[in-house]
């Protein structure tokens, strides 16, 4: 079998070569600090063991014991996969992938799955960092691949609201909504790998800044198939009867039921565009213009507040400063009036002005680097360099005080650990009450140990930002690897309720074992 | 005992005189059509039954077997509340009122309710108009009034996040905030005699029409006591840590724990105020031009559409066009763009403007009317006037034929049942993808017959929102008024997962039984 992509972000003809590799050194040393090592070859992936399950003989044909397909669906792509995959030691890889081509198929898996007790672990785009599709300590589980349940299925021009398959990726929900004139504007950085179903299960979040961030805000309605039936919301704009029924799916993580489809809200493009670079003496000042600037009323689509270490290592700015990125749009009106406000809001903060004005092209060359950030990664890991991000939120009364914790914290994990690295912070995401902070991680790797290695680095910094009150995820979901963090942040109590909820969809307790619950 | 103001919306002081009923006679029957009846005085109140629950000795200093205590914990405010009210006919009446004045009184009360199988209804304003709580068909329930919980715990400046307790009262809340120059700026029509956790267990709307809607948009974190511990979540900006547990409180009106505290987010106060009146030749040409409106990016405060019958009723515009009721604000930038934006996409949806220009203190003076509207309701069922008013929402493409259909069978019915009487719709919350439609009834009353009258009415109009494809409620709740037409529009299996909820945090069943679940 083919050993490559089985570790890697994109397809084969995303792999750098040796040669790419060794020209790409001497910068990535350059900007990061870490001393590189000679480029790694990806090792052969060994076939798994046989396949403990089979499908019944009428289901058969959905599935698949193939073994490159089944180690593909046991990885995601956090560090650890990464670092598993080029060394071939993938080891919880699910019996069978399993490729339901409409819901009776979903319904008569589930079905299948509920009488032989087998877990089932839903998987839309593989792209989950945090071990959400790898059917960790399961015995005998399935791989529910919704690859085949995809595209647009219909269109509310008038609404402006589209129905999509679970299964539709990033790039095929867009270019099957253009012809309408319609666009979802939500990239998340795994848009092009990643799914509707993936993004609703984990409360994924997009490219703005403000306003419209986890996809929360863009659904209208979701439907899911349980073991016990068919969970379809109204489509509603807005409602007040009872709890809400898409907010109890969102966030599920395949435990209470397999997306299959979900009416979204398509946004309008802008008219107007405008974007500024800013300094900031430090990352602490930075912060309060940015919450002068949120708690002024402005909105802008881009507030990326970026660390020293994050400016340089981006090439945003290269004179220990911090970088604010701001960005504002407008459907229709002139920006003149938000762009002076927000000017002023900066400079009145401390902020000194780089750059500004009208954006074009730009912004999307922003967002082709946003989503490209993947595979560059790819190539440090081949360079023998430990590279992970994280992320958190927390309001702003804490935020200071989180960013140097977590900080502090993790920088003396890495010494310990690799003996040296470096760890960078920016905000993406920015709200009247608080921020999102996103750390990016480097430090050089002990090839062979690279899994210790982070995993210490991870739990010191999850423990660091506990303990600052920040929460274990902005938008990277739960998964497997944030599990421990997680029970202790949510109230015991509604952990009790959820799982009151799940026994009664999910009687077998089939329904991705060990996220979140059991 | 009194028998006012057990009937009626305010206090005594509120009550309308006969000379000002007289007064009111000639004016409402012009702006109805409805001719109004000669004032009826307020019947006294016969007492309740003696109670069937007793509190424990430990807990008996925290209840009230009064009856008057109890009958007016025994009454909401719609309608059919106020008839029973005025005819002192109110049989569905609570055993005791409990007040709790401590957290550890309310686990107790809990504790004991559990163990003794007491049905608990929590109580906060009163103000529920879909029978919310009245205990109706329960046996030995008590009325946990949360009015002693009340009160601003904590400010967080730096955030702009206030924690406030569950029994306070909107002017409270704002007269707390005032000395830190906050305000939550949340003004439901209840917004006199309703409480924050009112507001968070019913997902109340506040008078915006767009952007911050319902309670839910400005919910940081929630605190709610269930027989089986505290559930509270923690103080987050934004959150991707699993299905929110805040999400799951909003709207279960009681029935999964009583909510204590709530961290709110504090609203900033605009800098600038707009406001204007357009004319449409008909309300579906207005629909259009406040779809284009808000599909435009365009996020107006205030966006009101009302046909002629509520034009004309609200004294707003009596040439038999529908009135639009436009407001825009902004914290610092000056309005101009959006103002010219505005006008534009009105006048090319074909709308006249009346009036436009800078608002100040008309604002307030609307909000003044809009508070006092539940007082004008009590003079008109004195006069012998039935009047209610049901909301609900609906996806744009559906809004035209709602309100057609649900007009049609509201006339109709009003025709066979009273003879008579109008139905007015406006909007009053709009969003990108629909609407939030309000309508009000008025007709002559049969004296004696009226809660059977509207009871058929309410069913036709039920029926018609629900056959249209909206929600039974927006922001009025479920109750248990709301309840089969509520069980006809959750999908079954979220029901079952709610009741799974349920059973694990309120195990005995305690919790208002009969709303939601049950």
């Amino acid at each position: 079998m083919s050993s490559y992509p089985v570790w890697g972000w994109g397809g084969p003809s995303d792999e750098p070569t040796r040669q790419q590799l060794e020209g790409l050194a001497p910068f990535v040393a350059a900007a990061t600090g870490v001393a590189v090592q000679a480029p790694e070859a990806p090792a052969r992936t060994p076939a798994p063991p046989p396949a403990r399950r089979r499908l019944p003989g009428s289901l058969a044909h959905l599935g698949s014991d193939q073994p490159e397909d089944r180690v593909r669906h046991g990885i995601g792509r956090a560090y650890r996969d990464l670092v598993r995959g080029l060394r071939g030691d993938i080891r919880d890889v699910p019996d069978l992938v399993v490729r339901p081509e409409s819901e009776q198929d979903v319904a008569d898996v589930l079905e299948w799955a509920t009488q032989s007790r087998t877990p089932v672990v839903p998987f839309g785009g593989g792209t989950s960092v945090v071990g959400g599709v790898e059917p960790r300590g399961l015995d005998g589980a399935i791989s529910l691949d919704l690859g085949r349940l995809s595209g647009l299925v219909e269109v509310d021009a008038t609404s402006r609201a589209v129905r999509l398959r679970a299964g539709t990726l990033g790039p095929a929900a867009e270019a099957a909504l253009r012809p309408h004139g319609l666009t979802l504007r939500f990239y998340p950085q795994s848009f092009e790998r990643s799914t509707i179903g993936g993004w609703v299960v984990t409360r994924a979040a997009g490219h703005f800044s403000t306003r419209l961030t986890h996809i929360d805000d863009l659904v209208e309605s979701v439907r899911a198939l349980t073991p016990v039936g068919t969970w379809e919301s109204r489509r509603l704009p807005g409602s007040g009867a009872g709890p809400s029924p898409d907010r109890m799916l969102l966030g599920s993580e395949g435990t209470l039921g397999i997306v299959t489809e979900a009416w979204l809200r398509a946004q309008p493009r802008p008219a107007h565009r405008w974007a500024a670079t800013l300094a900031a003496p430090d990352f602490a000042t930075g912060s309060r213009a940015v919450r002068a600037l949120v708690q002024s009323g402005l909105q802008p689509a881009a507030c990326r507040l970026l660390d020293p270490v994050e400016a340089a290592l981006s090439g945003t700015l290269a004179t220990g400063e911090a970088a604010l990125v701001l960005g504002l749009e407008s459907l229709a009106p002139p920006l003149d009036a938000e762009i002076a406000q927000a000017l002023e809001v900066g400079r009145d903060a401390g902020l000194r002005v780089l750059e500004e004005g009208a954006r074009g092209e730009a912004g999307d060359a922003w967002r082709s680097t946003f989503v490209r950030a993947p595979f560059l990664r790819e190539s440090l890991v081949l360079l023998g360099v430990l590279v992970e991000t994280f992320e958190t939120a927390v309001t702003w009364d804490r935020l200071d005080e989180l960013v140097t914790s977590v900080t502090t914290a993790v920088t003396a994990s890495l010494q310990r650990v690799c003996g040296g690295g470096a760890v960078g912070c920016r905000l993406t995401h920015v709200y009247p009450d608080g921020a999102a902070p996103y750390f990016t991680v480097v430090a050089p790797a002990r090839r062979g140990s690279e899994i210790a290695q982070w995993d210490e680095v991870k739990a010191a910094a999850s423990d660091a930002l506990a303990a600052a009150g920040g929460t274990i995820t902005h938008h990277h979901a739960v998964g497997r690897d944030h599990r421990p963090w997680y029970d202790g942040q949510r109230p015991d109590v509604f952990a009790q309720a959820l799982a009151g909820a799940k026994a009664a969809v999910d009687p077998s307790g089939i329904l991705n074992p060990g996220v979140l619950l059991g």
